[in-house]
């Protein structure tokens, strides 16, 4: 149905070297390390862009749901946080954290919660990340 | 360890609305839609978002494991393409192909391959996205 691709390129050390990331659709390329990865130092990482991934996948989602449901929201504000821990076996993305604030009327608070987590469950990045913890957090504003 | 963020908000319906993506580092926000994610309008979509990631991690994580084996490589590309699909429940990511081409010498082709494997497996995205089907094809060149 759609075929998507990003590149990366790695040049020299973990500790010293870089990476570039840049998007098939060639909007944006970035510089990414060690320390702003794993560190406080400015600039991107590949958590962020997974959650990037994930919020806008399920804003999109469940902005569709609403409206098959006959309740359009205004709007949704989706945030992803991405939790980058360690276990065992290495780094690992312990947990991300979905809050959604949805302008909308007319909806009880019940039929709304059972639609988010419905379009949480199943959003093709949420299906994707099966394996990884995911909580939602889904108000009405 | 490290908690990152992106935020998504979508506004309008399904097929004429429009959705934002923002990383929380504040270095790249972008437009994406119903045409952009499923047809061909120009712009981007979650799934190169999803790419981006992986391709970074793995990067990242080949680069270090050929470190730690004594072989540092000169560079890592990586390439991850994401097929987005449909089954009975849904859209759904049947697959992600990644691609690395690494500039290294001195290393056999068994070990690279296997130092290869292990750091597609082990990368933090990676686990992540454990649920996923994702293929790996590793050249030295």
């Amino acid at each position: 149905m759609a075929e998507r691709k990003a590149n990366a390129e790695w040049k020299g050390s973990l500790n010293e070297g870089t990476g570039k990331v840049s998007l098939g659709s060639g909007l944006f390329e970035g510089a990414y390390s060690f320390g702003t990865r794993l560190g406080d130092d400015p600039g991107t990482n590949p958590e962020e862009w997974l959650g990037a991934s994930l919020a806008g996948c399920f804003a999109m989602a469940l902005n569709a749901a609403l409206e098959r449901g006959g309740h359009p929201a205004d709007s949704v504000n989706a945030e992803a946080k991405v939790f980058l821990g360690k276990d065992d076996t290495g780094l690992k993305i312990n947990r991300i954290d979905l809050t959604a604030d949805v302008a909308i009327s007319g909806i009880g608070e019940e039929q709304f919660q059972s639609i988010a987590a419905d379009a949480k469950k199943n959003c093709p990045i949420s299906r994707a990340l099966a394996a990884t913890d995911i909580t939602l957090e889904a108000r009405m504003v």
